[in-house]
Formats: C-alpha cells, structure tokens, sequence
C-alpha cells in the first residue's frame, strides 16, 4: 500500500473485526453487572410461575360446584401469598386466597371480590359463570425448568438483572474487560485545571473517550506524553507491556512533531492501517502487537469521537461477543453538499416524527468544532462516492446520545 | 373519588408532574458528571479556536508574494503545534507550520506538504492557485468568547464533558439528587442467594429499579420488609424521615395483607391517587408527605418496570429540570387485540427498517412474565378506549434498554 493511499471506511472496519482479541470471562455479583455482557446462559431453576399462582384477590373454590349449582361457600381459611399451600377441606366451601399465593389444593378458580359479596363469614358469588382454573396463573405457564431465559453475549440491562435475581444467578460470568490506556500527545496541551497560553489548548480528547467508555465498564487510565520523541518512545514501551488497548488522540497526521506511527513501528508496533478514507478522522493508525491493539485516532475533538464510536466500539462488541445489532437508518432531512472521495460523517440530531427518524444536519464549522456536538445525537454516513445527498434518502448512522 | 375508580393515565401522569421536586445543586468534577443534569450555563472562556489555526501539514507563506508570482520560499523557522507563535520575517519566505499550530504572524495561507516540493531548505509551491487563510481555521470562527455553548438542563454526555474540559470547567454544578429507599414488601420473597421454599420467591424488582435509576446517577438503598403491619408501620416511619423518595414494590393490591396504603394513610402520607387505569400496574399507588414523595408500585415485575419508566422517569427528569424530550413513536408491526378499558402497556422489540421504526410484539403470558421482557426493548402504550389496533398504526413508545 503506497504511503498516501487512503483505507476505505468499510475495509478498514473489515479489517478491525479481523483483528479483535477475546478479553476472558470474569464473575462478578450480578448486582454489579449492568452493562456487562453475559458470557454463560441463563436457565430457569424451577418452573415459572413455580407454583398454580393466584393472580387476583378474592375466594378460591371447586368450579364444579359452581357447576353444580352452589353460590354460597363457607370461608374455611385465607391463604397469604408467602405462606405454605393450605387445602381446601371440603368441597362446599372456599378459601380466601391473595394476589402472588400459591392456589390451595383442591381449588381451580379463584373469583375476584368484585364479584364476591362478603357476609358472617360466607363468600356469595355474583358472577354468572366462571372458568376452570380463571385467575390463576399455571406452573411452568411462563417458563419450565432449564427453559434458557438469557443467552450468552446479551448485555446486561435492568430487565437481565430481575431476571438473574428470580433464578438465584447472584454470581455471574460476564465478558473480561481490555485494560485501557487512553493517551494524549502534543505539547499544545494543557491539563483541564490550567489556563493555556495564548497558543495552548486544555486536553479535552482522553477525558471525552474516557466518557465514551463507561457504559461498556471499561475505566481507562488516562495520560499524557509530551512531544520528545525519546520520552515518548520509552513510556510508550512501558504501555505495551501493561495495557491490552492503547488509545491514542493526535500525532498521527502527517507533520513534523506527529512522531507516533515512527514510534510505533521502533517498538514493533505492526501498522496495519494508517489514513482512512473519512471526514473526519482521515489520519486514524491502526496497528497491533501480538496482543496489544493501537488505536492512534487523529486529534481534533470530532474526529477521535467518531473513530472511537464508528472503530473502537464495533471491534470491543465483537470481541466481547456481543450479539451483533443491526444498523440503524435515518432520513436525512435536507439536501447536503460534500465534494471530497471521502465518506462523511455529518453531525446530526434525530428527530422521531410519527415513528420515523430524520436526521437534521447540525453543521458546524469543519471537523473540529466540538462545541457543535452538544446539538447532534449523530453521526450521519455518507458514503464516499457521491456529492450530493438528498433530501428523504435514507443512510446508516452512528448515535452517541441517548 | 370512588375507592375503586382507576385514574386514567395521562391524569395521573399530569398529577406527578405536578408533585415535582427541585432536589438542589450539588457541586462535582466534570469528569465524574455523565448522566447527571447541568445546573449553570458553560460557555467559551475565549474564542474557539483561541487563534488562527494551521487545519494542514504544510508550509505557512504570505499570499501576496503568491500572487505575484513567487513560487519558490526559503523555510525560515518551524511552527509546531504546542509552541509560541513565530512570526514570518521576510515576504518572500516561507514557515513550515503542523496542525493545530498558531498560523506565524505576517502569513495569511497553508499551502498543504501535498502540493509542495521540499529540497535544499526551500518549499517549492505546486499548486497553481491559493486562496487567502485557505488550511486556516480562523479565530472565533466556531465560537466567540462568553458564547454560550450548554444551557442549564442539558443531561451530560462524552461530548458535554469534553467541552467543559475545553473550557477549563472543570468543577461544575449540577442537579442533586433524590435520596432515595427502594423497598420490597412480601412474606412470600427471600433473597436472591436464598433457596425459595415452593410457595415462595425470590426478590427480584428491588434490583431492577436500583438498575433503572442508575443511569441518572441514584442509587438508593435497598430494603425489604416483612408482612407484620406494625413492624412495617415503625420501619416505614423512620425510612419516612431518613428519605426524600419512597420507592415500594408490592403490597399495594388490595388483599387482605396488602397493608401498605392503610400504613401509609396513618403515618400522614396523604394519598394522591390509588389505582391506575392501564395494564400492568392498575394498583399503582401514589402520596406525598411534605417533601417525601412515595411511588408504591405493583408486585409483579413488568408492572414495578412500566410503572418506573412511564411515572418515576418524568417525575424525576422534571424535578432535575432536564430539557423536555419529544415523544418518540412506533409503527405497530400486526394487529393487536386487547379488550379490557385500560391503557395496555405491550411489550416489544423495536426495528428499525429504513428509518422507521417497527415495533414487534413480543407477547408474553401476562403482567407477570418477567422473563419475556428480555425479548423486548420498550412498550407500545396502547389507548384505553379502544380494543383493536392495526398493523400500520402509529403509538408511542417508552424504551426500557437502548
């Protein structure tokens, strides 16, 4: 590949999820678990509901006698949700019986006290007809025993969580997470506490990726290298040895003091790709040593959120074992200019209209105006080999906001 | 109100609303805001970008001396990124300059290293045209000093925080929260590392909620309480005191041991509405007693979930003063029946198929069928004065897993 030829987005994304790297299983209280991803299935330890179970308040009878003619029955006793089955004695009578109780033996009906009249301890049914087993929700009706409930590489959401805890999962095997270095460059920078030179600017890149990073659980350790490329050439030796994923913003492109991919192939750092054929994010390097993966993204704000959620996320779903999601459309809501070979990613927010998502171009000035992301949700892909877009045609979009 | 009239659902949603909160400010670290709410106004401690700005690799030249015709520029000096601006001594030469570096003084264009020729310390110019502050990302073009760049009310993301870390922001105020007791009622429950006897369960949806509510940033302390109405009487006072929400789960239906709105009415907790007309979750119970607000919801897990997402969500995300969100619709994917005057709550998963969104139903076997809700990723809200909904129609949606 000559030194200027551009990667074309989707091969170097084909080429990401050529190179993923399987983190390990980790157990973790499920409690914990939030956002992680299920590396065992999950099974039903008993039949769901476990019991015949009640599901209204009111009198459990025989429905044969109702059959049989019978609308007054004796209260014999009252069976609480939490308490062992009780049965009924005889026939002709009824027992009270609660919302989540188990059904007492020798019961098939429960009748709601709606349709009850209550009076010296006799239960007159009101209702016309009932039917066999009526409010009562069956044993193994949901879910039998070992049924699977969750597999193997669904993310855990709150709903995963009741689930886990119904079955009794309090511990639970969940993906290994990369150990993440998320590295700064350039003596432009200075820490978010301090007030640049006129000519400085505060390190903004590692703390927005750091942010990026949290809902999957994965807390990065941040740093910062200075310009010096001898300086630079021996911490980033110390991070190869100790980091999984090296997560690099700026010194990439094409300058002077932009000594990183040098660097890189010294410690044998395999460049896999370096420039991909995006606006922005075009200077992006990506390379691997045996297991260690690189992402160098270029520094400019908007270019190192794009890379990170169109590259970073899709090879850390992959490896994690994720169950792949479908991409995600909009309409993009006015016609759009972009002349370069290079595919676009436009900022916009999207807007639910009548169950359809358009997305509205938030334009700001050029790839590195971030302040510009606080009005988009998304980013727009507009493929390489056209100028213009049009109004109500429909592209794939990467969303960074909920 | 008749004790068995149900409110309807958008009554009782308008009645939260009105029963909101303001939680306070609280002063944190901007890298520890995700998810939280801004309380003060950010905006652009300086211009952005805070000079003129080399957006190319390349060499730095006073454009008149283009015009006239010079093509060949001795290099004077190196401009990097990070360091103190130069200032370009003769006319007729040249300043090699890197990205994101100060544009030299007394030059005005960025001729790219693509389109120069470099050779014995002169940059010879290949381009045969240039345009004034072309590669130049001028000062203030983005934004000017003082602008504003995130209002209060904006719920914090990666880019939010990488702005604020742009900004030096670095100590930020935003919306407290509420403290908040997430509370499991219920002889019939034991704990998740618990074998449950056959007419028992295990807790499930205390975990659930505490799950829902962590993306705001709450996490509330979890409790469980047993059947006995003057243990649940002293308990509930004293969380009464300690709480500003009360969060219940169970004991609100109205069986015999379903004490809570009974407990509730004689510690002075005035009751706002009981009984909802939807499904699930009729039972849902709602109070206040001065500042502490009580959401008492259903047993069943789906119902203690709608109940979460559909009344605490708004009531919460008002009391923070997050900027109001659209609501977001769906295309129903088939026909769907369901008879019962009540706002039913249908479980599905969402697809989105060029752009639109189709919701699936995924129908389980009842309110109670937690194990279904891993299927699905949001309720359609159906209305309740109708019975049949057609494939086509368009309902909204609250989305419970992203």
């Amino acid at each position: 590949m000559k030194e200027n030829q551009l990667t074309a987005v989707q091969k170097a994304l084909e080429i990401i999820l050529n190179s993923t790297e399987d983190f390990g299983i980790e157990e973790v209280s499920f409690e914990e678990s939030l956002g992680r991803v299920l590396k065992e299935n999950i099974r039903a330890d008993r039949d769901m509901p476990p019991f015949d179970r009640v599901s209204m308040d009111g009198v459990a009878i025989k429905s044969q006698a109702f059959a049989q003619g019978r609308r007054e029955f004796p209260i014999e006793a009252m069976q609480a949700a939490g308490s062992p089955k009780l049965s009924l004695k005889s026939d002709e009578s009824c027992v009270e019986a609660m919302t989540g109780a188990v059904l007492p033996g020798n019961t098939d009906a429960v009748i709601p006290y709606e349709q009850v009249e209550m009076k010296d301890g006799i239960a007159r049914i009101l209702s016309e007809e009932i039917g066999v087993m009526q409010n009562v929700h069956r044993k193994g009706l949901d879910r039998k025993k070992n049924d699977l409930l969750i597999s193997v590489g669904r993310i855990i959401s709150p709903a995963e969580i009741g689930i886990m805890a119904t079955v009794g999962a309090h511990r639970i095997k969940v993906g290994g997470l990369p150990k993440t270095a998320v590295i700064s460059t350039g003596d432009e920078l200075v820490p978010v506490e301090g007030t640049p030179l006129p000519h400085q600017i505060r390190m903004s890149n590692v703390h927005s990726l750091k942010a990026l990073l949290k809902p999957y659980g994965i807390c990065p350790d941040l740093f910062h290298l200075t310009d010096d490329p001898a300086d630079l050439k021996s911490k980033i030796s110390n991070l190869l040895n100790e980091y999984e994923v090296l997560m690099f913003s700026g010194a990439v492109s094409k300058g002077k003091f932009d000594f990183l991919p040098q660097i890189l192939d010294e410690l044998k750092v395999k460049k896999v790709f370096h420039r991909v054929q995006q606006r922005p994010g075009k200077p992006f390097w990506f390379g691997k040593r045996d297991r260690v993966t690189v992402f160098a993204f270029p520094g400019n704000p908007v270019s190192t959120s794009v890379s990170c959620v169109k590259f970073f996320f899709p090879w850390l779903r992959k490896g994690l074992g994720i169950t792949p999601v479908e991409e995600k459309y909009a309409v993009l809501d006015q016609d759009f200019e972009f002349k370069p070979k290079l595919t676009y990613f436009l900022q916009v927010k999207l807007l639910n209209k009548k169950g359809t998502l358009y997305a509205i171009p938030e334009e700001g000035n050029g790839s590195g105006d971030l302040a510009n992301l606080t009005l988009s949700d998304a980013f727009l892909e507009l493929p390489a080999e056209r100028n213009h877009f049009s109004k109500g045609e429909i592209f794939p979009y990467l969303q960074f906001r909920n």
